[in-house]
């Protein structure tokens, strides 16, 4: 863990950091536990090169939440946040008062709005979970999905 | 350009994202007209998609110096700092009071001393030339050179 100086406004070294490397994304499982036959799973993930993965351990320990964990596919380390309730009160509060600048804000904006969605148990009914699916398939369009939004409407008609 | 919120600290949060997306380099041509072969380029630069490159021209404000440019190879956008006395008078200082936290920052040391050596003129003679060679070739270990150092270290005996 790097020495920091405490004069430092961390907090929006963070921002910047992630504005680059961080990601926010919704995906959906299908599970046959699950009354509604799909699971809704926000997560809140930071990647970088084994190598140079201070900040990971950096950024864990700011949030007091997450964990990291080696992705075997691409040798990465990967900080990632997937409890509802950090999400809610520590990662969203984070980047309200600390904003992204670029483009990134625009799923920053529909991860939260998913988020306090979840909070109101929109996720476990139909009606509900196809106005998640409407934001969710909003965010990162250059990102790989399991299942299309069209295969998921007509799985909930 | 995004508005920013003044009460921001702006330059952690560029910070935070150069340590993610910025590259520190030096790297070397053959020139026939300059006296020693060989001339060394200092550069700073930060890529971006395009889509979402509004970092980009916020860091070119903050620092008021470099060129943005469109990489055709991959379809981001770059912005540059190549000048010296930009990135001895612009670029390192901001570094040094708001410092990277990855080992980005051991990249960012030897950058900032060949910087100076060239600012003393080392690189405009053998002697000189080889010590900045050796702290080039100690950086970005992953990143592509026309040129290896035995090559250079050959030309120069």
């Amino acid at each position: 863990m790097p020495a920091l100086n405490k004069k430092r406004n961390i907090q929006e070294y963070i921002s910047g950091y992630v504005d680059g490397e961080g990601c926010f994304s919704v995906s959906f499982s299908k599970r046959k536990k699950i009354k509604i036959g799909w699971e809704t799973k926000p997560s809140f993930s930071v990647s970088q090169n084994e190598n140079r993965a201070q900040v990971l351990f950096l950024i864990q320990k700011l949030f007091g939440c997450g964990f990291i964990r080696r992705d075997y596919s691409d040798k990465t380390l990967k900080y990632e946040v997937r409890s509802l309730n950090d999400l809610i009160e520590k990662i969203i509060p984070h980047f309200e008062k600390h904003p992204l600048i670029s483009k990134k804000k625009n799923d920053f904006n529909k991860f939260k709005q998913i988020c306090f969605f979840m909070e109101r148990n929109f996720h476990k009914d139909k009606k509900g979970l196809k106005k998640i699916i409407n934001y969710a398939f909003q965010m990162n369009p250059s990102g790989k999905r399991k299942y299309t939004k069209a295969e998921m409407q007509k799985a909930l008609r």
